[in-house]
């Protein structure tokens, strides 16, 4: 018979994964902030817990994903949280991207509980949840990692074990700070062709392919140039990231001023009311001509 | 029979560049500032020009590919230089990557003569021109271009027409913005990774596939963990590359933040003596912590 199942955050991303939990046959309770948008798995056979403590009792295998770390401390740490209720043997799995120190911290907290805690946050979107393959980057004690593979298996394709606990988070703040300032550049390097008089479609032919090609140039800029900012990827979520990311680095004594000056250029587009846009309405501020100077 | 062809400028790149042009049966007249470069080329069967001006007279279909756009200046509007001898009808094509607006006052000068001229840089660096693989970025009379397509498909592979004059240097501008932020994303993800005592190839593992992902990242990682900082593509003329994007933006009206920032700090790495590595001994930058805030 298969394992029972917590599951709690039914976003986006949460409400896809959750349901290939329950499709492969594992028994699942849930439990999200807007009863609502769990309907449609409780119509599916999953039950439903009324807080993440009651749900704890229940399940021995945990998984979350939530919005920002205040959503993480809330529901693991909080008076009806996990931690409160989690039994001993139980493995809980966060997958929110979320502070470093925070995964340690609840690593700590769960193993004074007899249980374990992983930090798998994901890359891949809305889309790579759907389809169910995610790129997991997991951080906590290995047999634990090992013991929740064939779980994160029915979610992503791409699952690698980064270290001990906070080393997912780290190695996702890595994905994300990579990403920052290569959206620099995109949108810098359209901004330009766009005033020189070029062609930008013809300018992909002559530069996709080569040592300035990348994800974003070839995914992003497409929909900037038919003004498309519908959100893959949230603004106001990146921002959170880059500056947990900031935060981070600082604290290992490591100076990042690309990932500044794009954590900067983000805020600004947010202050402009586009927090909602996809990553790629950076290119708006170039548009505007609002971007300014470093 | 084929047509006889002058080449200037014998370096890593030109060279290559000549050889296939004799190979494919041109008669090759050759010019270049350390004759013992072309001594390959002479065995071979290339034929020696005095100066550039006296290459003109011999050649109607010319290539160049030198250094700076000061170099640019000296071969086509030196005392001795092409536009001074060069026969109408004649076309002139300079690979470098040089001045837009040098390309443009060229190309006139050029029409003025009776002649056309060309601005074709390219990007693939020394294995694309030894490959016969490079991408070409072509700006000037379309006619031109057209007639001198076979010749560039000798030493190129992706070879697309940008537009008027000054084109294929625009285009190369947007080739070099791009990277220039998206090195200072693998250089903060690569240092963050360490700092957070991750292992680095396991990181790319979780990341390269995905919106992180880039030609550098996947490309010039692997060199900077192995200490490798052998010149793929020098630091010097990056820098340069890059000086010309930064003021060419400025004429247009375009803040590029990204760009001044990564070119600051380039300029900080050659300044420690690190000109001639290749463009990813930026990471020494990181790895020494004399990186700086933005």
């Amino acid at each position: 018979m298969s394992q029972r199942i917590g599951f709690i955050g039914l976003g986006v991303m949460g409400h896809s994964m959750a349901g290939h939990l329950l499709a492969a046959g594992h028994p699942l309770v849930v439990f999200t902030r807007t009863r609502e948008k769990a309907a449609e798995l409780l119509q599916g056979g999953a039950e439903w817990a009324a807080s993440p403590a009651a749900l704890a009792e229940q399940c021995t295998r945990v998984f979350t994903i939530v919005g920002f770390p205040e959503d993480v401390q809330q529901v693991y740490q909080g008076p009806e949280g996990l931690l409160k209720t989690m039994q001993p043997g139980s493995i809980l799995v966060d997958m929110t991207t979320s502070r470093p120190d925070l995964a340690v911290q609840i690593a700590q907290q769960a193993a004074q509980r007899g249980g374990q805690s992983l930090d798998a946050p994901v890359s891949g979107g809305d889309r790579g949840a759907r389809e169910a393959s995610l790129s997991v980057m997991v951080g906590g004690p290995r047999e634990a990692y090992e013991q929740i593979l064939p779980m994160l298996k029915l979610m992503g394709q791409r699952i690698v074990y980064q270290g001990p606990a906070g080393s997912g988070q780290h190695c996702k703040m890595c994905n994300q700070i990579a990403i920052a300032s290569n959206m620099l550049g995109v949108c810098e390097a359209l901004a330009y062709a766009c005033h020189a008089g070029l062609e930008p479609e013809t300018v992909l032919q002559s530069i996709s392919a080569g040592a300035a090609g990348s994800w974003a140039l070839n995914h992003l800029v497409p929909r900037m140039l038919a003004d498309d900012f519908e959100p893959g990827f949230f603004v106001k979520h990146f921002i959170k990231d880059m500056a947990i990311a900031a935060d981070s680095a600082n604290k290992l004594s490591l100076d990042t001023p690309g990932l500044e000056l794009a954590l900067r250029l983000y805020r600004q587009l947010a202050d402009q009311g586009f927090q909602d846009d996809g990553t790629q309405a950076l290119f708006r501020l170039y548009q505007s001509g609002a971007v300014g100077r470093s």
